[in-house]
């Protein structure tokens, strides 16, 4: 264990993604501000603002710069942001009559809240990648699983029959939503912050609103209305549709972890893991950790929409609260994405236990089927009565409802047919195509 | 007190808004899962599913009902939802072979959470109001105040000069942002949910999609994919805009309050209370309540996340955890909407208190302009080294920072338009042009 | 549907507790303020600093006032609190020299805060009731079924053979240790709250100390070292207890609603709701709320942390905070013990089923113990390496492990006994009557 | 920024604590679990249940066993704990017929969960050790400001005057029952688990409660009635203290914040940093991270409550949500309480500042010992009259209450001392004594 397993050499790979974490890492981090710092001197340069050789040694330097780590971390303790020690040394780097146009008419948060922004962008693109790979497989299962039978539960206990292939797409369907979701965030989260020290861009005279267009033009990010500096309703927003994406993965982990249970044992998640003392087990690690994901994201979702209450022009501990919270959260999410896509791959269905454990019940799981075929025959509150009365002979009998009900009436109900829980799926199939269809 | 607050009759004018309570009160409650069932008949109806005159007879019937809520109480207690009772009690009272055709191929879930969504159309209607609302005033104030400078603040210390009508456009901003949000979010929440007993319709053999897209119709909700009974996000990511819209409110409070204090003063909330020993305070009561419901809802958005595991075809207390917190988390959104109009309209600007914090830095806000000024007609590193050489001196001189550098140096600079707070505000018009133009 | 479910006659009976909501009631708070008002004039009289006769009066008339509850709402709206304005009512009813008198030299934050005390002693004893009234019906439980042989699962797979018993006692042992820490947290928890306006007592010269512990002997409540307006870890301190015990009753529902699905049937929760259209269900519904509650309580509770952090001598979103959530813990408390109290008392435990889901792995659950026994008789590696070969054959060969290895070794094991679960319990006798000896 | 900023080169000395971090490093963690395999054998062997050559060598090499870190963290994807390919790992090791008693009788949980306690035991002494310390500052800081005359101020007004060693005492105050909860707490945390694969200790026939009373002894911790694998109220606990002490330390750091605003300024921060752009700044970037740490911990600890609900005899999500977010609770925990001894060490009160804010309402602020000097002379009514009249009259007079009262009343009042704040103090050096006298 480390403080965040997330980063421990013994649980990251349970708990990690490693090309997400990268984009959180102190090198990406640096980086990420040195290519907004080379961004900004070359926007300057372009409108006139500083001069052109200045910028080219500033986007020279930058492009390469590696700063004293350890010095930009003592400077970090004192003034609390990274940039400003980096900054100095950029500009000793630099040097001459340039180093001063270094940073200019710029403010930490620009600096910082811009270099997020862009590792948001391939954080967001991960993230996206991810969930159309575990759509894709999600999707197969279901079309496969059309005509494999299992019991419904609701509220714990054996409800209907369903197909295997409308829970998968059931666990699909939200993924797809997601996707569009994270559309709709995008242009508001990956937009450029630009508001010099106070959000008014004084220090660049009448020219902050053509700098800050030029940032997002170079940079590839929106250009917002403003600085969002202390509007943080973007992260927050980001923040929530990770944790939505984890409440998904979550069910979905749910879901196998219940159906893989001994007792029921109609899934096996093939990633499962083992142990030592028990040779029998096989333990759904995989989809305890997307449970955990959810989990994880869902507290410290509150972390962040605290975080939206940043006093006047800036605020110090919920932009701090930030800073501690959402790298957490878009790594659980790649994770967690990581773990459903290797369940779904490795997932054995076992298609002869799911359709033993609906016969389980001797045919009351298909009550409300043998009502409606009476129903054809006789009143309905008739055919109820009767379907009532087979129903409580059902426990003590050992026969199944359809024997009894067929000793019970002469209708010509065709009961094998009402017995066969393949023929009592509704709707199953078309749903299944509509939710494919959205794909 | 009461269990919430928002229901008290001591404390609801503080924390609730009537309008919306209102959808989540008993009555409203029951009232659209009566509008459901009775849809649901003339759909039937009219796709020939349910004979014409037993439809008529249920729609007429539901249309006015008003059940024995006791009994729909002790129903509820014993099945853990509402719905098993009433439909018996509107069986009851429908009477004859129509009776049977009530609820016909539905399940609880459906009645309760359409029901739901028919409440909450008219709850995101009301909360758009207010926020349009809202808006009006904030760019009223953002137009007004062009040119009442003031003090920026950041990390709680005085930073650079700004106008209080870009602080107006920057509460203002995020706003904009809500309003499209839900217009994104509304197509997903307000969805029917038509899924039979475990979401395959099989009570309705093949027709159960056209009763849902007619459901649709009827209602005038969108026709999702497929059922969402057990997924939530829908429901997650409409209490995530709640809680997004009540941080923005939250940040608008909180900034106010500070604005408010004693020994700033530069704002006075109209709306706030009086102190019954000391008579020289007004309590920001309104603008604490904002920042309360903030607190509130960034901490039942967590419960709302949590909530999204719901087990197979139903989970019990993830749907019961949903029930406990979003009714809770739209009044207290509506309440922060009413407290931040009422704010709003009646907040007393101190135009002239501004500019004498502003003044009471003696100047050393204006470094930053300073050396711009100066750099014009020397060095930039030179400027900046008398400005700062300046600055040390302003404490102990009892000076300002301008007249000091007047005496410092003969460059020909303007030193009263330096040391006028207005002539450094940047971009500051041009934002709120920006702001109130997407608006 | 109410704003809060606890507070709506239809959900009311499955999430609230009527007495515990009683003491959050308008009346019962208005009453507890009017005790404080009038303990405090007794206090004041005794110690000389208001006249006896005008203590009598207020006492007299404060003892049964009921105030114009329109009027004081009125009052809360406008200064936040709803005291100022009862104090002006109260002040009327006295009326004469004695109306002066009232709530001499305290401010609206004493009233309240001690008000809350007075009503969360009375909240504490019930739940402390219920916590060792469960406790009993755990413990009778426990001690009932030490023969009941079932399935331990970890990670939601059958595992070893454990006694229900045990599961009993493990279910009782927190709550043990939850009524300990109810003893603990009592003295910090009901404490008068005392300070004036401000925390000094100013308004009452040099005598405030003397008030204070006089109020603390009036009222039978602890007196602090100092008032605690702005530090509010006591609270926090019982919102956490509350939150715990939820935990504890919330994985006691988890488990018997694991018990009780279908597949596995080993426990039937005699409280669970029906089916309208699924005869054959019994909805765990008492078991989900105690879930529920434990998931509301887990969330909640960050609001009542988030809410220490109380400004300077008052601060007003932190206490406005706990009112909104406080309440709601409580009864969610008090529900989730109810519901918890009545399933225990009429679960109905099948101790056949227990069995015979054990005996499904055909004796694998017992790999564990074969290799015990057989290491009496072979080096243990041999003895590891055979039960494993044996493991291997059971699921193809349909006969039971023990059978496999009886055919294997010629060891004098005694096979039968070896596969009997019973005899594979270890010390869980001794640990259950290690629990019950510390109730 | 690292995945948590905790971790960061660049951050780490801002978000952590080294000592506290360094309990959860891996090598710390496989250390604690070595040295529980350890002490497992020692008891085993002196019980007889294990041959004590067995256990010498045993506890020999695991005393200084370094495993291949990769080779455990392989098998801990595997299966989800690193305790079985640590125990494969540490047998090899030992070799020899020893190597079967490594880990005997023990399941992983029993390791993973005592070796936790372990090192939260010295966790929970140094966070005790800087409780203490901060205490004697805040004592120390807190007597010497007794004549420190200040503006108490509620609701972000000013209100009455207090003594600024009043407020250190209050700051003070909730840290000595933050000792004695410890105290309380530490003897439920630091306890042995043991139970086995299922909790019935069963690989230990009748002799698993001896061992693990053995355990406890051997490792110097509590020997729990029974093994706590699912029951989790001692850490739900114990991250419910961590998160009450930042809850406290951020309301200390928020009082320093707003004093130290620019236009209150009443004191300075000396651990502040500075602004690249603006001199005149000194951010209280320590105190900020005192509120950020409360923020985390009050979102955190709603996951540590989730956490409480694990299934059966081993829940794998819970478990694994408790390894998420328990570390970083008692780091953040531990870098504010670092924070705060900073601040406090270094804190400059300007007291000239404070007086000159109070002044500042000419007299208002003490409206109220106005009215008690006054009713000395007059009926407390007319008292009341006269000086709501002379408020009403300060604020455009430029003349103060008491001056205007001196002219509207020849009352014999001394006037002189009546103006001087430090008079109307009421018990504020009492009640420093009181909380110091707890300390």
């Amino acid at each position: 264990m480390s403080i965040s397993p997330a980063e421990s050499a013994l649980y990251g790979a349970l708990f990690s993604d490693p090309d997400i974490a990268e984009a959180f890492s102190d090198a990406a981090t640096i980086r990420a501000m040195l290519d907004v710092e080379r961004a900004l001197a070359r926007v300057q340069a372009r409108l006139g603002i500083i001069p052109e050789d200045a910028a080219e040694r500033i986007a020279f330097v930058a492009g390469s710069y590696e700063p004293d780590i350890a010095g930009v971390a003592a400077g970090t303790e004192k003034s609390g942001v990274p940039i400003i020690p980096l900054v100095e040394q950029l500009r000793a780097a630099v040097g001459g009559e340039a180093a001063a146009y270094v940073h200019w008419g710029a403010t930490s948060q620009d600096i910082v809240d811009t270099g997020l922004v862009l590792r948001l962008r391939g954080v967001a693109g991960l993230l996206a990648g991810k969930i159309e790979q575990l759509s894709g497989l999600l999707g197969k299962l279901a079309d496969e699983h059309r005509g494999t039978v299992m019991a419904a539960r609701t509220r714990s206990q054996q409800a209907l029959p369903t197909s295997f292939g409308l829970k998968a797409a059931g666990w699909l369907s939200p993924l797809i939503d997601h996707a569009t979701r994270l559309d709709e965030v995008r242009p508001r989260l990956l937009a450029v912050q630009f508001g010099g020290a106070v959000g008014t861009l004084a220090a660049l005279g009448a020219r902050g609103v053509e700098v800050m267009e030029g940032m997002g033009e170079e940079l590839g990010l929106a250009v917002p209305a403003g600085p969002w500096h202390v509007r943080r309703d973007n992260l927050a927003e980001f923040a929530g549709w990770l944790s939505i994406v984890t409440g998904s993965l979550g069910k979905m982990g749910q879901d196998v972890i219940l159906l893989a249970q001994s007792e029921i044992a109609e899934v096996r998640p093939g990633a499962g893991g083992g142990s030592s003392t028990m040779p029998q087990k096989s333990n759904p690690v995989a989809c305890e950790v997307m449970v955990t994901a959810a989990g994880l994201n869902a507290s410290l979702i509150s972390a962040m929409h605290q975080a939206t209450i940043q006093e006047h022009e800036r605020g110090g501990p919920g932009w701090q609260l930030e800073w501690l919270t959402l790298p957490q959260m878009a790594v659980a999410t790649g994770a967690a994405l990581n773990h459903a896509i290797a369940v779904i791959e490795m997932l054995e269905v076992d298609a002869a236990r799911m359709r033993a454990n609906l016969d389980e019940s001797n045919g009351l799981i298909l009550a409300e089927a043998a009502t409606f075929a009476l129903a054809e025959h006789m009143p309905r509150p008739q055919a109820q009565a009767l379907v009532k009365e087979a129903c409580s002979e059902v426990p003590q009998s050992g026969r199944t409802l359809m024997e009894i009900l067929a000793g019970k009436t002469d209708a010509p109900v065709d009961w094998d047919t009402v017995a066969d829980p393949a023929n009592y799926l509704g709707s199953a199939n078309e749903l299944i195509d509509r939710i494919l269809s959205r794909f």
